[in-house]
């Protein structure tokens, strides 16, 4: 990666300086002339702020709130780089409303908040909300993003989703259901190891359980979580509390032993191919670390590995949020709904899934820039 | 009006509903293959942010913020209709991002708050603050707009405007510039009265003051705000003893004995052809109350008023903060002013003024869809 990532560098940095950021805000509406002017704006609007006055209903078929969604982010946990603040946080933003429009047709705007203190965050977001008809959150650290998240999908009426978490674990799940397919396994006689309890990992947790597999070990950089650890934070107490059905304690080592499933959210080249050796026959290997994975590609292979994915664009299988936000978001807006589900999250796997109908062990997931994903989220998500 | 209102009211609504809002949120960058993901998402984009985190200053060159304002409001004075909440002020805010588009080139996004509580907007403004390279408040009801704006003004490093405040009093001083040109008269010795002692009186008051008019008299919906009044909140208070230089107690029509300049910025049809036959010869009457006027123009004119302006696009001389807001903050986000001073304002409607190189009483501003105006306004700022 890292000579594909010096390419791009400077590209990436010529780009952004050469249009000042990557969105604009544009009229759908002409602007040529005094009626126009008399139509768009005054006196015209006068009667469509009334209406939405007597009908609070019209904001979403009057107004930018049918169609649009605000990019949440205090910058604590921008990409894999860290925590770097609001400012810095921005081309992340701006790319991913490029994505949102480009994929999914919503409109999508960032907005990067000058805290990181949770309470404060809440008040900002519940305080921007009446604009917009979804709120993606996006780059803030765990446990921080879970209260963030839970809190405000239990105060506003608009659908909220922290992407991190489950974009993240809908493209596994997605991934997943097309490995298990060619493999011929059950979800619920399936063994999976999860490395990283932050956002994503917490997430996919949770969605692969509700899915219907059992048999899930969650490890973190001080190893398996577990019941004889004293050092849980409230999420992962409860994470554990959830997981880990055979008890295990110990290294990820222990854990991966007899495991079928390595799903790596976590730290750049923390798995060996001696590693992989202790999984069960043929394993599957999603090393999705960026922009370096938990294990190359190769290295996995020479493990044993039968099926591999990570989370770049220069190897098969990567697995990208884009798969899945740009739709669901899509869905919610057209088919009003108010809170994004885990049921719906994986109705949007088994469509991101479909869109790959025969799948091998170099293909089970779609490419992103291919058509139709997003339509078939949405679809799912109604 | 009120047939124009009417014809327009359909015609508003029905642009609504089809276009469901005003405005997209696009993308200035190609998003067409694998390599353009690349620089503008990931990877590419973790080198902008790491470059902003070294020298935050780059925000302002590698981002939107370059050229993206805020049109803030809480719904509490909206246009001449009321207080009808953050929904129903959606749709003039669309408008106003589209005008600050087409005429200032400037990208704006609306943010409507759910909050009346002064110092919740004012936290609010600043948590979202770091995406945006400045700040215009709108339809934000008086006397809480002032603390509003000086609060913020004080506490971000990025311009902040109400623009009901300083818009109008910018496009007001532009269209007296003219005037008193063509009555030969000079502004330390015009009397003027200021109807009206909301945002846009107040702050009209404030910049005639810094341009050198010397006797103001503002009056409310209870008389002459003078020394008399036992009833002035401090907003009140304050502008009544930087004003009324003689003293004056009493009716609006006491206040128009005798003065050159009427400023009508409060309630339709409260000035009759009488009171203007009050004032000195040949007044100038700016009747700006929307959409009915203090007086209709040719009610002013039988009571003999010399140069008449309105609020509306249907009569001669429309005071229309168009001519202001986008190339004041178009001159700000190009020079990198951070505070909007008096004397920047005073610069901008001189040039407002100058659109006009030879004023006559039908014509003493030029109409919003001239070219220029924008560009020659934001030079002024510089």
């Amino acid at each position: 990666m890292s000579q594909a990532k010096s390419n791009f560098d400077q590209e990436s940095l010529d780009l952004h300086a050469l249009h000042r950021g990557k969105l604009e805000v544009t009229s759908k509406v002409p602007l040529a002339t005094r009626e126009d002017l008399s139509r768009a704006y005054t006196p015209g609007v006068a009667a469509v702020c009334l209406a939405i006055a007597r009908d609070p209903r019209l904001v979403y078929t009057h107004t930018i709130k049918a169609n649009t969604v605000a990019i949440v982010s205090d910058g604590s946990a921008i990409l894999g780089i860290g925590n770097l603040g609001p400012e810095a946080a921005l081309p992340v933003m701006e790319g991913k409303a490029i994505l949102f429009k480009g994929f999914g047709g919503v409109d999508a705007f960032p907005i990067c908040l000058a805290t990181q203190n949770v309470e404060e965050i809440i008040q900002a977001v519940k305080m921007i909300a009446p604009v917009f008809g979804g709120i993606n959150l996006e780059d803030i650290s765990a446990p921080r993003c879970f209260e963030i998240e839970n809190r405000l999908k239990e105060e506003l009426d608009i659908p909220v989703m922290h992407d991190d978490q489950h974009g993240t674990a809908t493209v596994v799940l997605a991934g997943l259901i097309n490995a298990l397919k060619i493999k011929r396994l059950a979800a619920a006689d399936a063994r999976v190891v999860i490395c990283g309890a932050g956002a994503a990992g917490t997430a996919i947790s949770y969605l692969l359980l509700e899915y219907g597999f059992r048999d899930i070990v969650v490890t973190d950089t001080k190893g398996i979580i577990g019941p004889t650890r004293r050092d849980l934070n409230p999420a992962k107490a409860k994470l554990s509390a959830a997981t880990n059905p055979r008890g295990l304690a110990g290294s990820l080592a222990t854990a991966l032993t007899g495991a079928d499933i390595f799903l790596g959210v976590s730290a750049p080249k923390i798995v060996t191919s001696e590693m992989v050796r202790l999984m069960r026959r043929d394993p599957i290997v999603f090393a999705m670390s960026n922009p370096t994975p938990e294990i190359m590609p190769d290295e996995a292979k020479s493990g044993g590995a039968f099926i591999i994915a990570t989370g770049r664009s220069d190897f098969p299988n990567q697995v990208n949020n884009v798969l899945a936000f740009p739709g669901i978001f899509r869905g919610a807006l057209d088919h009003g709904v108010r809170k994004i589900t885990k049921c719906m999250l994986i109705a949007a796997a088994r469509a991101i899934a479909g869109c790959v109908p025969d799948p091998v062990p170099e293909r089970i997931l779609p490419s992103p820039l291919e058509l139709g994903i997003a339509e078939a989220v949405a679809d799912a998500i109604r």
